[in-house]
């Protein structure tokens, strides 16, 4: 391991090739933890589960029509526990925290991780310390507190949340279980590709779109694909062109596709109501670029102020709560058409990371909050 | 069929014990939809679905270990479509509908219902209609209009929305979905039965909590667990005791059932903040108050006061995002186990029927009066 590069976890292939086939899947139960061979954990007893997994992949005709698109798909991760994507990455790095005898877990959030983090930490037992924008909707806020974490605001951005938590993991005990800083987060989201390859019958979309922060789901998605291509599982060669979505108030890995960067520079003055995507720099800012060339894709930004129009659009045609970076990938479909970059018959899937109800700001939430440009008193947390 | 008497929909059930076995279910999607023979609708094109069913069922040792119970388990239904359970009736109410041609339906609603109408009518492509009171939640009148229903706030009750939407029915060409004045929705909530026999290997329970507002899901379970007795299906002639729930805010199943009454009095001056069950006056009351009693079962209400905090300490034990209407059922099983009425190894069934992000009361909702039948303008969308 590489000090500040992420682990990657690999499998013996080969071995889980004759141990087990696609086949065997759909007769177990509808979570997550049917794929276990291809996770780093398959002890029932260390499983943290809430019944994560399989959320409905539905045919979106109505707002396909008014694309120009006869064949597009949402995948509606809203319908998972805590009501958002999070939960899937959240389940694997608690369940493996647990199998390691982990009790403080610490994490920056842009929101929905926090979410999670705190219900998976709940269902643990275990202790849980969240930091987020200051900004933050406040029915995060609150999802948070119900869950018994603690929780704590900051006068800054995503990243400043990532340096308080890093810092203080001597003096606190914690484990950082910020995306790509632990490994496991990767392998929970990879199941969302699992999940599409069994759902589509082991054939592969042409393309997907996926709103892109931290970009985990979109490195894990790829990763998934190149596995199953290695098992000799997909019926068909062609692997899905990924596409990263991201608002034009936040953009750096659009930025960084179109000059030919490998890495990306921090964003400037970000600024999006997609808290999701707000996020200024990834920690694995090259490993989403590697996917998105590997397959042929590419970056999108859309415009940041069309976005809302857009979730009430897809809502009133799907029947899904879409939130606001979900919403920015339907315009990014049809800014790609437009360009040519897609076709009208191709298969294209949306991801719809989490339901609009978390991004409500309600009465104001009673919580401490921490200046970003000053040491933090951790003891005094 | 009486007027103003509920439609109970009837199966050929010897025919159906012939032509399919439980076994059968487990290798069908999950979605509720693997009941198919069970229910009044099997033809998958006018099946209108967002994916609902098969939510989890799971242990909460922690809370049991807290109230005193060593076999309690959570039914989370806040992972439906929607984040509540009323998806399950709104799916079937909504699909039959679309099998009978309809296009055009209205309901009153205490808020979650509302929002299940009005994602199931967008996703068939149907004009949506909803009253609800002034005071329901700002996030469920938000998540009705992302929709594209039509909201209306009524300055009064739930009863005065159903009221409303009756005396609307001729002259606005509704169809009137309101709980239990439409036969389906019933069937629709007997899922949950349906499931929880299928989750426990067909081996129900020995008690069930539930929350009781309008009483379709207690109705639709009896309802179900007699249907799997009838064909044989279960492994245990033993039926559970059903206990409905109520807050001392609003609690005329519970005053009836002491009273020994068949139908109950309006309950005056309704108060709780537990909004699906601040229902004075049930239609199915004496369907509610059959189940109850055919079944040893009991109703039972608590004090309204204690609701929020029974909410944060079985979010922090259990992991999941506990609806108030659902915390009242923990502050029940306590009740029921100090007086006796349930022991401490039974096995004890909590219904969470939403997630408590519906319950947010954020900015107010700007088209929260809306006074009549605007078209939307898709084009400036």
């Amino acid at each position: 391991m590489h000090a500040d590069r992420p682990i990657w976890v690999r499998y013996d292939l080969a071995a889980i090739g004759k141990s087990v086939s696609p086949r065997d899947f759909s007769a177990r139960p509808p979570t997550l933890w049917r794929y276990s061979e291809l996770l780093p954990l398959s002890d029932p007893a260390h499983q943290i589960s809430l019944g994560e997994g399989m959320t409905p992949l539905l045919p979106a005709r109505r707002l396909g029509a008014y694309c120009g698109l006869s064949d597009l798909w949402i995948k509606d991760e809203s319908q998972l526990p805590t009501g958002s994507f999070k939960s899937r990455g959240m389940a694997l790095a608690v369940s493996m925290a647990h199998r390691f005898g982990l009790h403080r877990l610490a994490a920056p959030t842009a929101g929905n991780a926090g979410g999670a983090l705190s219900a998976y930490g709940a269902r643990a037992g275990m202790e849980v310390f969240v930091f987020m924008p200051e900004d933050t909707p406040t029915s995060i806020q609150a999802e948070c507190q119900s869950y018994g974490a603690k929780v704590y605001l900051v006068q800054g951005l995503i990243t400043d949340c990532g340096r308080i938590v890093r810092q203080g993991c001597d003096a606190m005990d914690w484990f950082d279980v910020a995306t790509l800083k632990e490994p496991y987060r990767i392998e929970g989201k990879k199941t969302m590709g699992l999940e599409l390859a069994e759902q589509f019958d082991w054939r592969l979309p042409d393309v997907i779109l996926y709103p892109t922060g931290g970009g985990t789901g979109l490195i894990g998605m790829w990763k998934a694909f190149n596995e199953l291509r290695e098992l000799g599982w997909l019926r068909s060669d062609k692997m899905p062109r990924m596409i990263s979505v991201q608002s034009d108030g936040c953009a750096p890995i659009v930025r960084a596709f179109k000059n030919r960067e490998r890495f990306c520079e921090p964003w400037q003055n970000p600024d999006s109501t997609a808290w999701g995507i707000r996020v200024p720099a990834a920690v694995g800012d090259f490993m989403i670029l590697d996917a998105i060339r590997d397959s042929n894709g590419c970056a999108v930004a859309v415009s940041e102020s069309a976005i809302a129009a857009a979730a009430q659009l897809a809502g009133r045609l799907v029947g899904v709560s879409f939130c606001p970076e979900s919403a920015a990938c339907v315009l990014a479909a049809q800014k790609l058409l437009a360009d040519g970059l897609i076709k009208p018959d191709e298969r294209i899937v949306i991801f719809n990371t989490g339901s609009a109800l978390k991004y409500l700001s309600g009465p104001q939430v009673d919580l401490p909050c921490l200046p970003a440009d000053k040491p933090i008193d951790y003891a005094a947390l």
